[in-house]
């Protein structure tokens, strides 16, 4: 089995542009940026999932992402917002399968947006919310 | 001033589908969602941005959201991926100005995904990643 390509990177067997590291993370720029800056904030220890992370993990990924966000609002770079994204599971558009969050600079006209599945702009009712929710809720701590 | 309607619901003044709720923060259902099933993570401290947060509501945020993320997962929704999604300030999408994380679930099908720049396939030369890089070092810390 090839190793993963996010650990070979961490382990510096694989080339990468790296912006940041620490103990616990590795920050690299992102090889096909959707924005000059994107960034992806990378934990050491291989987790597939955001979910399968322990919370000092999520703790050092989010705010190694934190220390790297202040820092493009304040460099030369075109970002007047900022998008903090992960994905887990392919179905989610997961790429590859050790957890790793985007950072995203964003800047009016950038290209850049969200498709939205064609019934979206409908608000829906509290009864249904609830009905969802109750799912959600049934399955805490399962 | 109109109060921030998200602090407006942390207070029980505003009505909202809770779904958990901690000492620090709220998660509730998304009254627009994008799929069945979306939340918003919510830090009860108002804090416009991501980069305006301590790193220990950023965790109690994480965390939650991973909490409920694997609860969404072993729930009767549909859900086979989940999208972590954060926007800081107007020009990344943010909507209501006090930071809340979506917590998205996904599924073959579902209709939502990233409208990407026209450009976007290109890989980007290394020489100009470090260029990008070298920006965002020069800023960190100032």
């Amino acid at each position: 089995m090839p190793e993963c390509i996010f650990c070979s990177i961490i382990r510096g067997k694989k080339p990468a542009t790296k912006v940041y590291e620490d103990d616990e993370v590795a920050v690299i720029m992102d090889i096909k940026p959707i924005t000059a800056g994107h960034m992806l904030v990378i934990p050491k220890v291989h987790r597939e999932l955001l979910t399968e992370m322990d919370d000092d993990s999520i703790k050092a990924v989010f705010s190694a992402a934190k220390k790297v966000g202040n820092a493009l609002k304040k460099s030369k770079l075109r970002c007047r917002g900022i998008n903090y994204l992960l994905a887990d599971g392919a179905e989610a558009g997961q790429e590859v399968f050790h957890a790793h969050l985007h950072v995203i600079p964003r800047y009016r006209g950038d290209g850049f947006w969200l498709n939205m599945p064609s019934d979206y702009e409908k608000e829906m009712k509290p009864g249904e919310l609830e009905k969802n929710a109750g799912k959600i809720r049934a399955a805490m701590g399962k």
